[in-house]
């Protein structure tokens, strides 16, 4: 329990207005976009680094639980007070780009600033940082390193962790860490960013992110096949990128989605369409582009595919990617609530994966509308169910939990991009035996003996 | 000390023609490139991974410490059994490539096998595993993941730490680990893959690696850039780059090594030429090809540049390539003894690095020519010496850490491919402060209690 003098030693450490303990701004830092609620016990703004640790040494001696918080935007829980304590939210201070450095493609960040800012930021001197998540216009590239984010362009780009080159972070101890090197090349000492990643504020604070920019490519086009079954599609996946296809993204619609989106929003899809892959393709030269489309086509065609379209132009592109984008609205016509998880699998099992979790639909009786990123394995999976009925969320659950296995079981993963936190913390002895869940343990300690840093998530 | 009954303890577990104690094998297994020895007290061949648990659950019981060696031909001492006890060498058993899945272009391969057979393997199938450390023709992949091998194709294609996606591993206590997925995306759980790359083998053994390969490009050709001064060939590394330019390869040669290779080589390069660029592009579509060799012609010309070649065929290419391949054996004309370090720095400060470089060694009357992989930051240092002359080296070592210091203050590492090991242990304290250090010894003490693992490197 936080007592007075704590926030007292607080206000000393931050100044009065940087902590917060009245009912408004509590409420307003106990939820995330899990829509769950835990009361902190208070809000502090850290000013710099420095504040970090020194807040981090008080928590640490007097055993207060701290929970970093960038936008709040993650899906599992991961910025949620579940033991209340105290709220740590950078957003109000630590926003900022420290720089870009041209010369050797790099940009220097505090953690809560918008991933999208930084995008926008780099674009305009001719770079580029792919890491694309559907959050973007809100989440802090801070949670994007806690969570290692993922997005559409990961099939070309790769993700987060692709992108990190150091890190600055604080202990539970306070001992201020720098980790990595801004170059390309840097073994010396353990991979102590590479640790950090994903591991969901739950080791250290990240302080500063060191983050790889790339040249930005000079050319772009939107392609759009359209399939008569969902496996058909699936197929087409694989067999394109195994073909030498190296587009940016690969997104899937299955046949209830597109059935969704063409009766609430009148999409122009064909009815009779069993799945659909949209995505775009770059490069420095029209003809790499030429080149990705051909070998896109023919995979697609070999697959099955009814039709195959180009974009003449942005209006035309952003014609074909507004099936994708408002995937996830139209599929509320199957349900007044949603379960959505972002599990994961090896490519090639992608249309096994695909036809075994509607038969788990089937058995619950449930619609599993399926959407997300065909191009890098990374699916989501929509169990749609009507909350108001007695049972309905549990036996939701329950089916989850049977597609979790069944993922794990084909050599996939319980989250893609989301991460664990407390959403699916219940389900981590499904893909980790206790071995390596006491690896997990033994590593949380390391860092944090005392467990002050977002205790509860995890499953640990 | 390792006993005869702990013989006896290890035969009955891998068998008796697995065990050898005699001094022709200790020999055998005492050295590595580094060219010193420590004399083991066994040598162990574990058949498979579980001999490796075993193995480790009785060496964590009698307190008997442990090297894993792969091809011992690393430059660092990492394969070294610095404090005896027992060699775990895994060339003779665990040496197969296990899978490779064309369909989500992964390898799954044991850790001794040879990286380049790796390479030739799936480059026949139409794929490609881009890591190419010098040592490609002989060192382990489980060599090229603890020590995080670099390569040439880095400035384009990354480092070892990019192509591995899953890692099996044994701990110290003999618990069997799975770190990552075939997947691109996999955030669930601790980052124990990416915590294992780099660690040297003194977290866990490696028992099995899950490597990502990429489509191989299509076409590739060879260009080299010649200037005044190693000044203008470094201002050309980091401006082309910026520019847009992404070569496979931007390798470089300096004065000394030019004059070196043509007085003993006889190479056909101009005698004034102060710095020289050699390198290929890659890329499926020959205009991306044209553009790659654009970009790098204009930039090394704005910076330069007297000369730019193509190679018209493979000939030439491996005419232009023969400089660098021989860059190393050449500058033994400036003495019977080099030390050789592999520093890296963000790639603008490459043309102040080496100044200064030069700078230090005129303080110690040193020749010292460097070569390397200028496209990703990384030069290889050589202060040659005369090992004959009374103190020689140890003016040698004094310059050494001059340099070091130099490229942490530049915002660069003790080593961007090769390693701590023994070598570099010595010189962690001007990377790493103590607070960082502590949070090694933590993390190493947190997979390896009693410090049976490759104990005495890193400086730990």
């Amino acid at each position: 329990m936080i007592e007075q003098k704590h926030i007292h030693a607080l206000e000393a450490i931050v100044g009065k207005e940087n902590v917060y303990s009245d009912k408004a701004h509590l409420l307003a830092y106990s939820y995330d976009a899990t829509r769950t609620r835990y009361m902190p016990e208070a809000v502090v703004f850290p000013r710099h680094e420095q504040d970090i640790s020194d807040i981090l040494i008080y928590c640490n001696t007097h055993l207060i639980v701290i929970t970093p918080r960038g936008a709040g935007s993650g899906f599992t829980g991961g910025a949620l007070p579940a033991n209340g304590g105290i709220v740590l939210a950078m957003e109000k201070h630590m926003n900022k780009i420290l720089e870009i450095d041209t010369q050797n493609m790099v940009a220097v960040v505090q953690p809560a600033v918008i991933n999208k800012d930084l995008q926008r930021h780099v674009e305009a001197l001719g770079l580029f940082y792919p890491p694309d998540p559907a959050s973007e216009e809100y989440s802090t590239l801070g949670g994007n390193v806690s969570e290692n984010a993922g997005g559409m362009r990961a099939a070309k780009y790769g993700i987060t962790k692709d992108y990190v080159m150091a890190l600055r972070a604080v202990r539970a101890n306070g001992d201020i860490i720098r980790a990595g090197k801004r170059t390309i090349k840097d073994v010396a000492g353990y991979n102590i960013a590479g640790t950090l990643i994903a591991s969901e504020g739950t080791l250290a604070v990240l302080s500063e992110l060191t983050l790889k920019l790339i040249p930005k490519p000079r050319f772009k086009k939107t392609y759009m096949g359209i399939f008569p079954s969902v496996e058909e599609a699936m197929n087409a996946v694989f067999k394109s990128l195994s073909a030498g296809a190296n587009p940016v993204a690969m997104e899937f619609l299955d046949k209830l989605v597109i059935k969704a989106l063409i009766e609430k929003l009148g999409v122009d899809l064909p009815s009779d369409a069993g799945g659909v892959l949209v995505g775009d393709v770059d490069g420095n030269v029209t003809e790499e582009i030429e080149f990705q489309l051909q070998t896109l086509e023919k995979s697609f065609k070999e697959n099955g595919a009814v039709e195959f379209k180009v974009a003449k132009d942005e209006k035309e592109a952003s014609q074909l990617w507004y099936a994708r984008r408002n995937a996830s609205q139209s599929i509320t016509i199957y349900g007044n609530k949603k379960l959505n998880e972002d599990i994961s699998v090896p490519r090639s099992k992608l249309p096994i994966a695909l036809n075994k979790i509607y038969e788990i639909g089937e058995k619950y009786n449930f619609t599993i509308p399926c959407f997300g990123h065909a191009g890098d394995g990374n699916i989501h999976v929509n169990v749609m169910l009507d909350a108001t009925k007695e049972g309905e969320l549990e036996r939701g659950h329950h089916a989850i939990e049977e597609i979790f296995q069944l993922v794990v079981d084909m050599g996939g993963t319980l989250s893609g991009e989301h991460g664990i936190g407390l959403s699916k913390a219940p389900f981590m002895h499904i893909a980790f035996n206790e071995q390596e869940l006491n690896l997990f343990r033994d590593l949380k300690k390391a860092f944090d003996p005392n467990n002050i840093l977002n205790p509860a998530k995890m499953s640990l």
